[in-house]
């Protein structure tokens, strides 16, 4: 099986991969990874996922990484194939996903040469990556995968990237001996626990911030002992990686996008106490607003950072303050799911009745991966009379990110549907990666929410005082011209679609088709609000 | 026209842009670009092309900057969106295209508060730019554009990338006061013109190298007279930026791809005169085979490097050898345009018979963009007996150049038509190109090269001793489940197309769409050869 007699350096990065616990890699190789290639061949266990693009790879290792809590492998080609996958590790970074990145090199006699794609690989792969190493021998390279996997895994999760040569992958390699240590989150002191205690001492004017992991069952299951004993209020961060979501979980408040909404609701607090949410800023920086939403006279007390054990803390505070061993969440204020389908099936098929349908029809256990951006940003609130399921947003803001995350969250779940909404505009930047949903048959519905262009660029042209907008700003924010045909390039990348343009079509479709395996894609031509 | 008494900081940068001789800017802006799309829009000049992918934008510029020898503008969203242009601004920096890249940065103030999109972008930019810099001063702005423009426009072209944080934009800016400065290339020595003269006072033994300008009319004019003297045997390097090609030009060989085939090309010289190409390397180092084709035994003579002067260098050879003051090339060897036809339409279509039936077909002053790698690699000589063109491929090796460059190209020449053989595999990667042709109603026809698959990474296993491939590997090189439907793809973003799978059918089509405006796509559907 191997080009030596024991193995060899790729063979061993795949096998300590296995034996890491890491059952997946998605790929986009070329010549400096074919050792990996037969590796991946040899070594039953990892199952590669090809994607068309390297940014499919990335997003879709996030979603993977969010869904599963532990890494995949991405297997991505040098600086430039490296560099297509940036924009969504940016994301998995802000989402503090777990991954790992393989990156075929370059024969280590071969770079003097400086090659045509010889570039600064270690320069691309800081900025989104905790962990950048080198192999330079290739008996440590199983090591050096272990030791990646041992920093991507530090909840909640962080990016490793690991550059392998090309004559390290051929050369003999090491077996793996060492077994994996995964160190667990800091634990936060008993003083900070105290701290926010006496903080709730006056209930009324605190709110508890929700981000990370405590926006997972575990925190939430204390959140809702603390709420029970106290009646303290929840928000969650502008744009949870993963969020447990829907009926039966606490009533959480999401942080609006925009400052000027986004303050005010901060502003109804004395105190905040932060609890795996950093403290909350600005998306972008507008003039005359602050960065920070907590105002100076405000008090902030930071329960848990994201990367600390948030979850430990606010089972800690809940019994600090005599909560409840159990908690029922109270019945969600919102309408019921029935009352708000039927309520919008009358109407126009705007961002809201999307949403709402989409909301009023999701199956129990189902993954919503959000990034309908302006479509659905003001309306998010009725996914909680949803049924149970797992919210996830955009926390980098690199868009295009939807329909990969998907494709990974359905990969490490494949007995849950994923339901997409997807902004138009965000979702060619990936628009790969309905190829391969149709290759793997993953269960996911993808709503493409059609307004033909940017809607947010006219947006903030707007908020920038623009009272009247010329052909070539235009010319930048309309995808009008030509219209996209959803549904024919869907069908031609092997995904069926259907084309909807009421809220009733919508409905329709979406019932039949989530009662169905496999993936679908809606294109649901939107009115403007 | 401004948010001041004078002009704003981003008015200040579009117009030095205009006044610095540049007229096109292929964007796909956001929050932190707001100023400077405003300005695009007061300031008339400057034409904005929107892409619905980063890496359109950057591998358009490579076309514009290539065909245009002057740099077009990108404008692009903070580090993601920058990242997502790194793999064709790569291809653009071997391509030693002028391109000059504008990126807008969130607000200087609000950098420290973290936020979602905030990254380290200088180290995302220096692997791909021979200039950086971040703007620190408003008035400074305009400055700061017209240096970028001056080191991008040095001959052959560099890659400059220029940092706005939003504040500064909106921020009070100055005028452009100085003119535009752009440095000739460094001119070559007469020691290293009398050099190259001596290795070739015995011309059978001597190959003359050419690369980057070596490959422009102006040089190879001074080529056709060397060789009419000498009878010196012509090569060039095997991915030129940019080569003028077809009936009355030299009859140059091209280098091959793989060492196997490339080591005996040079192994018959005694002598390489390089002549704008550098020491040609292996694209990949495979072990036992060389970095460097030129044998430690063999002479090399640098008449002039990529950056130097090519063109004046070779006519001072010219001159030097006493060559005529003119010399009409030699009919090429190779059969006419008419019988390659004639003798391609019998069989099945291939690599081969589509590149043949493509050659004979080319119309005067087209311009060839040639991304078919495997389907076309082995052919390219059929464009020897093409109609004079242009003909561009892929010196930096990052996949998917083809139909941006294209853009670029057609943009740069509206009055040439850009004829682009894109491999399916590799089209894939910027498929949101047909948009932007369909938009801009470009006169591009892009052939697919369609076989189903990253054909290479087969080859590469085969090359690498591998004689059973498994499932796991082949599912990482072969596009056949689901197949891809290139002419449903097409049409869903605006460009007609037909599929074809005889040369004969192939030959139809073309000839047809070559003869209307705007843009087409053909799948050609290739058997193996």
């Amino acid at each position: 099986m191997t080009d030596h007699d024991g193995i060899n350096g790729a063979e061993s990065v795949i096998q300590a991969a296995l034996a890491s616990g890491i059952d997946t890699c998605f790929a986009n190789p070329g010549t400096t990874e074919i050792p990996l290639v037969r590796a991946l061949d040899e070594i039953p266990g990892v199952r590669p996922v090809l994607a068309l693009f390297e940014g499919v790879c990335t997003g879709a290792a996030d979603g993977y990484g969010r869904m599963a809590s532990r890494p995949a492998l991405t297997l991505l080609h040098l600086g430039p194939g490296f560099a297509n996958g940036i924009a969504y590790l940016h994301d998995a970074r802000r989402a503090r996903s777990p991954v790992v990145n393989l990156i075929g090199e370059h024969a280590t006699w071969h770079q003097a040469a400086d090659p045509p794609l010889h570039s600064d690989i270690e320069s691309l792969a800081r900025p989104v990556s905790a962990w950048v190493k080198r192999g330079q021998v290739a008996t440590n390279l199983a090591a050096e995968l272990r030791e990646a996997v041992e920093v991507a895994s530090v909840k909640p999760g962080r990016i490793a990237t690991l550059i392998l040569p090309h004559d390290l992958q051929l050369a003999p390699g090491s077996r793996l001996t060492e077994p994996l240590q995964i160190a667990a989150p800091a634990r936060v002191s008993a003083e900070r626990v105290d701290e926010a205690r006496r903080a709730l001492v006056n209930p009324e004017s605190v709110a508890i911030l929700l981000g990370a992991h405590g926006l997972r069952d575990r925190a939430l299951a204390a959140v809702a002992r603390i709420q029970a004993r106290t009646g303290v209020s929840l928000l969650a961060e502008a744009f949870p990686a993963r969020w447990e979501r829907g009926l039966g979980r606490p009533v959480i408040t999401r942080l609006p996008y925009f400052p000027e909404y986004a303050v005010p609701v901060i502003a109804r607090f004395q105190t905040i106490i932060l609890a795996g949410a950093p403290s909350p800023v600005s998306f972008f920086g507008y003039p005359g607003t602050p960065s920070h939403y907590i105002a100076p006279q405000q008090q902030t007390v930071e329960l848990a950072g994201p990367e600390e054990d948030v979850e430990t803390a606010l089972e800690e505070l809940a019994a600090a303050l005599g909560a409840p061993p159990r908690a029922t969440t109270a019945a969600s204020q919102s309408p019921a799911a029935s009352a708000i389908l039927n309520n919008s099936l009358t109407g126009h098929l705007t961002g809201r009745t999307m949403t709402a349908v989409v909301a009023a029809l999701l199956p129990p256990g189902a993954i919503v991966m959000d990034e309908g951006h302006t479509s659905t940003g003001a309306h998010t609130a009725y996914f909680q009379a949803a049924a149970p399921h797992s919210y996830l947003t955009q926390p980098g803001g690199a868009i295009g990110l939807g329909m990969p995350c998907a494709i990974g969250a359905a990969i490490a779940c494949p007995d849950r549907p994923v339901v997409t909404l997807q902004a138009d505009g965000s979702g060619m930047y990936t628009v790969q990666s309905l190829w391969t949903m149709a290759r793997e048959g993953l269960n996911i519905k993808t709503i493409i929410c059609n307004n033909s262009g940017y809607r947010i660029v006219g947006i903030e042209m707007q908020r920038a005082g623009v009272t009247r907008v010329g052909d070539r700003a235009r010319s930048l924010m309309e995808m009008e011209a030509p219209q996209i045909d959803w549904v024919g390039v869907s069908r031609g990348l092997g995904v069926p679609a259907a084309r909807v343009v009421t809220p009733g079509e919508l409905a329709e479709v979406l019932r039949r088709e989530l009662a169905a395996p496999g993936p679908f894609l809606i294109d649901a031509v939107l009115e403007a609000e």
